[in-house]
């Protein structure tokens, strides 16, 4: 095991109708004046955006409001709402929705303090020293965002999305109502288990041996997913899986399974070229990226593939032949994705064969080599995208 | 899944070489003058407690000391670390050693702050509205204080163990350096894994169905010191061994192995009258009281134990008599803790059968039922304590 440090210092509070404490943990957390940030009218649609207006007008917060956040968040908003946050004195932002509109959130909260550009953050040009608080309302269960130091933005100048991270970036407080994820329909509730679940593989597809206690909370998430994903999408208000769900989500990325050992990360960047060219559902790229990564990365390194297929998806161990468990579980995998009516190509996102040099060029623009459990080069990567272009 | 909230916001600096970080921890988490708290000579031998000073020397941060912590530690000495750490204005309690100086540090931390007892607290009759931060050096991987809100203190006067609760008694730093644990012998080792283990049972054996995401957790929990345990038996400076123990212990008690869901404690209870009394090593008390608790539990209410064994414990499911299966998660769990070299029973421990009435007394002076997954009266806990007494 690697040393590493850990803080998640993010207040969770979960369950039925916990959107009502909203005005609350604003104030115990410093708020004085709220930056209210969303997405499009589903949260005026479904009441939420009414109780949470009660809930801070009741503890008397004043607030402004900045709506409009998309799937795949973009840097022009974040610009947008920076300047709002200044002109108004705005002291704490309040993410409703999902992971774009926390990662959005998260943006403006860093942009506020800083003199520069914000996406000096996400270029690695700068270091984020200092960023407003963040409270969260979650209503997708899927980034993981809500209990993470992570921030995805996609820079509207080049079409192309980059990441920032800091413990400054964790939410202060992070309300998780799974009966707000009730109303998420079939397609998007899957892409974001397929998101979770990718979350962990990125941290478990690792070279860092003996690491069995982050191993085994790793299998525990993708166990809970694997059973519960199919649940919602047959009863999309079943209370408890999509509870179990939404706090998997958390788990998955708060990094509590991927410390003290050395992360991969590959299908992510590989699939960020993908959403940020064709504004594809972040969940719905991985669904068509992973599995093709597992498949050409088997060939190359099979080990940690023994145990993905034993202790996930109950392949009996094959002694004889070892790489058969190994392909065994990528086979079961790929098979449960097309059950919960995820797309395994690029037609089915609207992506072109002939856009992959480009995409290619993007990733390998600042790196020589992409993802850790195997380097992979442009060649590589360029294998994986005809992989799923090709069928 | 019940609602519920949750907040870890210790800062986890985790491996080799750590406790050199101490002082710039300190001085992060505000501290200006330090109250030193620690056991007996151990850390002098070790040489730990040089390098601690020499950490705090080098941020120039002034410090008093009271050594002397026992295990399973005494009201006497928390009040004398309070009236310390008052005559030298101290606002930052660093605990050097395992659960009980984190314990002691803990009741210190919230007694300063408290103009009556300080056992008030564990008595149930105050609440901890405010305490000094406390930082830690973990030395021992068991009791899991270092990421709890929890302190168990035994009150002098009436030799009874009490725990007091509170989100201000999470450590603001917890410093693990697994290395600093290859001195601990055999039987620490197995008491605390042992502990660790017991910690996640109290959790896992619930009523509360559906909650999933928690159950694979603790699970994971569990098989990672079945597989773990044995490993640093056999080989005390297995570092990796000992690295997956020692974050496992912290897992096991922050509570993300138990959000959402109805937990137990009774076994702690039983074992508390054992260890106030005969002064047991806690771990070892529970390695007599937990599979007890187990056998006659599992005759009420035998549905929880299906996944101990199948899940934990690798016991095939007998369709045709599922009881059997139970029977032989316990049974599992027995050998293995033989294995480790953890007692069974009262005579081991220095326990003594004429004790029974005045333990059973004590847990009941103040409620009618003991535990949640099933509920004891006197009559169980009696039962329970006469089967490891009998032997």
């Amino acid at each position: 095991m690697e040393n590493f440090s850990f803080y998640a210092p993010t207040y969770f509070d979960f369950g039925k109708g916990t959107e009502k404490n909203v005005g609350k943990l604003v104030r115990r957390f410093g708020g004085t004046k709220v930056l209210l940030h969303y997405g499009g009218g589903s949260i005026k649609k479904s009441g939420l955006y009414d109780r949470v207006i009660d809930a801070l007008k009741e503890e008397g917060i004043p607030f402004v409001e900045l709506g409009g956040v998309k799937p795949n968040p973009r840097s022009g908003l974040v610009y947008e709402g920076i300047e709002l946050a200044r002109k108004e004195n705005v002291d704490f932002v309040l993410a409703v929705g999902g992971g774009s509109v926390i990662d959005s959130s998260k943006a403006i909260a860093a942009g506020v303090e800083y003199e520069g550009d914000f996406l000096d953050f996400y270029k690695g040009r700068a270091e984020i020293n200092s960023a407003l608080p963040v409270g969260v309302i979650l209503t997708i269960a899927a980034a993981g965002s809500e209990g993470s130091t992570n921030s995805v933005i996609t820079d509207e100048k080049t079409q192309t999305k980059k990441g920032a991270g800091s413990d400054l970036l964790r939410p202060v407080f992070s309300i998780m109502n799974p009966e707000l994820t009730f109303t998420l329909d079939p397609y998007q509730t899957a892409a974001g288990a397929t998101d979770i679940m990718i979350h962990v593989c990125e941290r478990y597809f690792s070279n860092t041996v003996e690491c069995g206690i982050t191993d085994r909370l790793c299998e525990a998430v993708l166990k809970t997913m694997v059973y519960e994903t199919p649940r919602v999408i047959q009863k999309p208000d079943n209370y408890d899986a999509r509870a179990n769900i939404m706090w998997a989500g958390m788990v998955a990325h708060n990094n509590i399974c991927g410390v003290g050992r050395e992360q991969d990360w590959a299908s992510h960047h590989i699939e960020h070229e993908l959403s940020a060219l064709y504004d594809v559902t972040h969940g719905a790229g991985l669904a068509v990226i992973a599995p093709a990564w597992m498949k050409y990365v088997v060939a190359i390194r099979p080990e940690r593939f023994i145990p993905f297929a034993t202790e996930v998806w109950e392949v009996p161990f094959d002694s004889i032949n070892p790489m058969e468990t190994a392909l065994a579980g990528i086979g079961k995998f790929e098979a449960f994705l097309k059950s919960i009516g995820m797309p395994s190509t690029f037609s089915e996102i609207g992506a072109k064969k002939e856009d992959i040099p480009y995409m290619v060029d993007k990733i390998f623009s600042k790196k020589e080599f992409e993802g850790h459990y195997v380097e992979l080069g442009r060649e590589d990567v360029t294998s994986i995208y005809n992989m799923v272009a090709d069928i």
